[in-house]
């Protein structure tokens, strides 16, 4: 324990041990801000890891039994598994917890869990804006969510004084808080990460595919633009999968308007409209600045959060 | 001088001093590979940079003065500036000198120069897989080159000791030298680095139309996805316009697959069909390991080059 806040919640259940539960755990742990926390996974060998690495106090073979007792629960699996698992621990959540989610999606989340939520619970969605292409506990790590954003989607209905010691925890965890719909977080996530990621995960299948160019090929003479998009598209097959079939209104949408403005460029390239494309690729030099002098990212192309490191060999032709 | 090696050129002429320039003659003065290094480019102002912080040991007003005594001659213009230089320069090379580029397609470069280079000088073409998005000659650094591919396509007709020698002073920079047919090369550079940086620069123009959301949301809710498809939209306008119009075909062809492939997946997430999107992104997960396994990146996503960096909080949803 290196703060000496008193703990937020006297026990935390997470359901789901991956990434994202094990980093709020050690996290919690590091800042006492939990009392104790328990957890459940699906299978037994996951349980057993979160035990033996310390992430979890105690596991249960059942989110019903986990969720017994805690003052927090929070759903911290794939978002597509969210509304069965609600319906199993609704009758077992204690009066006037708070039950929460990390979900990539909110209105599917929201749809899929309020339904089951009693009225003495608080149900306060939530998406930490962190996470690596890394899965399972072994992956979490305690400054995941330093200086990131949370965004929490809380329902018109919400309780004031949950909300707030929620966010405490939240930013206990190191993190930025911020509250918007649920539909706007849906269209923001989908421009920001859910279509890239479409993206990238398309540009592999086609390096993949091609016959010409070996796999050792790409491999090997694998430049930055290609190695970053193979980094993003070796995340969790699952949790992507979900995520596209859960926000898939605002995917389809964002996707549409890309392929429109990519056929645009296509054409230049052919008809050969150089102004175009100087153009627009001056244009989307202003985002970039953007994003550096709001923090979200150094001009060392290290995505170093306070790591120092020598100048960039990163993009290339 | 950190290394005590003998010179490789007595004399190299670097035609464009911005960050590839830059970093060659970095690197070719911290391990003594160049007697002395002098150069030229376009403005007045870039010139005096380059002299100023001790890119060269001198800069002419005009290329063809640059070139003259030079037994290696470096254009590091982008690659639509080309050929005029090459133009300009013939009459003046040396006999016996090697003429090299590093421009990002290798193709159009050579229709464009070879017809200018007289016999008697070896015209040798060739591109390092390395690059930041920063240009002019402040960008540069000496160790740009250490460890990344530099691929040479030299012609059939070409001396091989002028190419041993060239490959020399390559390694000597701390560069892995590979050579390959020119027409290969653009597609495997159109498959790993241009189609990648046109998706990305498209991406970061749809952000930049989309009304529901503002350039302030954007910029920070950016998350990993869009972010490292900023920072890849962020590279010089110049360079990449020249880039895709030199290397149409090649990346028409690869756009071509890559909205096929794209509409699959489009289809899919309308259709419901999670097995399609579980597969195909369990696929691309190889391909990355593959990359890891190379050494062309780590499993760390600061893309560090022998940095230590603590636990990544990079890829997000
Ligand atoms: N990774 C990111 O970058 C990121 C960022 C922000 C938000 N999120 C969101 O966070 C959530 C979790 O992601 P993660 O990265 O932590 O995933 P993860 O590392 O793959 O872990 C998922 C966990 O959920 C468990 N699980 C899966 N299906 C289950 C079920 N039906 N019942 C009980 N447990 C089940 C898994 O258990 P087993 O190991 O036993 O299968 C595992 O412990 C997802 O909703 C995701 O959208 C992820
Ligand atoms: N950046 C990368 O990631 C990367 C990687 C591999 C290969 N390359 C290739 O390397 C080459 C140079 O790229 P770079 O990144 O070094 O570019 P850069 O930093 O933008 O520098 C370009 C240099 O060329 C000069 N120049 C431009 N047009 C000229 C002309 N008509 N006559 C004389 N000089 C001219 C510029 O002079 P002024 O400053 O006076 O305009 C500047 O010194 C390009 O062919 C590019 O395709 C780039």
């Amino acid at each position: 324990m290196t703060g000496a806040a008193a703990p937020v919640y006297a026990r935390v259940a997470l359901i789901g041990l991956g990434l994202i539960a094990a980093s709020m755990a050690h996290a919690m742990r590091d800042k006492g801000l939990a009392g104790s926390i328990v957890g459940h996974a699906r299978s037994a060998e996951t349980r057993a890891t979160a035990l033996e690495i310390g992430v979890v106090d105690a596991v249960f073979d059942t989110a019903a039994e986990a969720v017994r007792d805690a003052d927090l629960v929070v759903l911290a699996v794939p978002v597509g598994a969210m509304g069965a698992i609600a319906a199993e621990i609704a009758p077992h959540l204690a009066p006037g917890a708070t039950l929460t989610d990390v979900g990539s999606v909110k209105q599917a989340v929201i749809e899929a869990v309020a339904p089951h939520v009693p009225a003495h619970v608080h149900f306060i969605p939530g998406h930490p804006l962190a996470g690596t292409e890394h899965s399972g506990p072994r992956a979490g790590f305690a400054t995941l969510f330093v200086n990131r954003w949370w965004l929490l989607t809380p329902l018109p209905e919400a309780n004031a004084q949950a909300v707030a010691r929620l966010e405490d925890l939240l930013r206990g965890l190191g993190a930025n808080v911020d509250s918007m719909e649920p539909a706007h977080h849906d269209l923001v996530l989908a421009v920001t990460s859910h279509t890239p990621h479409l993206i990238a995960y398309t540009m592999v299948g086609v390096a993949d595919h091609l016959r010409r160019v070996t796999e050792s090929e790409i491999v090997k003479y694998s430049a930055a633009g290609f190695r970053d998009f193979t980094r993003i598209a070796a995340s969790d097959p699952t949790m992507w999968r979900d995520v596209f079939l859960t926000n898939r209104e605002a995917t389809l949408d964002i996707l549409g308007r890309f392929t429109e403005e990519l056929f645009v460029l296509q054409r230049a390239i052919r008809m050969g409209d150089g102004q175009l494309l100087h153009d627009y690729f001056t244009r989307t030099r202003a985002i970039r600045r953007g994003i550096i002098e709001a923090g979200q990212d150094t001009a060392a192309p290290d995505f170093g959060r306070g790591a120092a490191v020598p100048p960039p060999a990163e993009a290339d032709s």
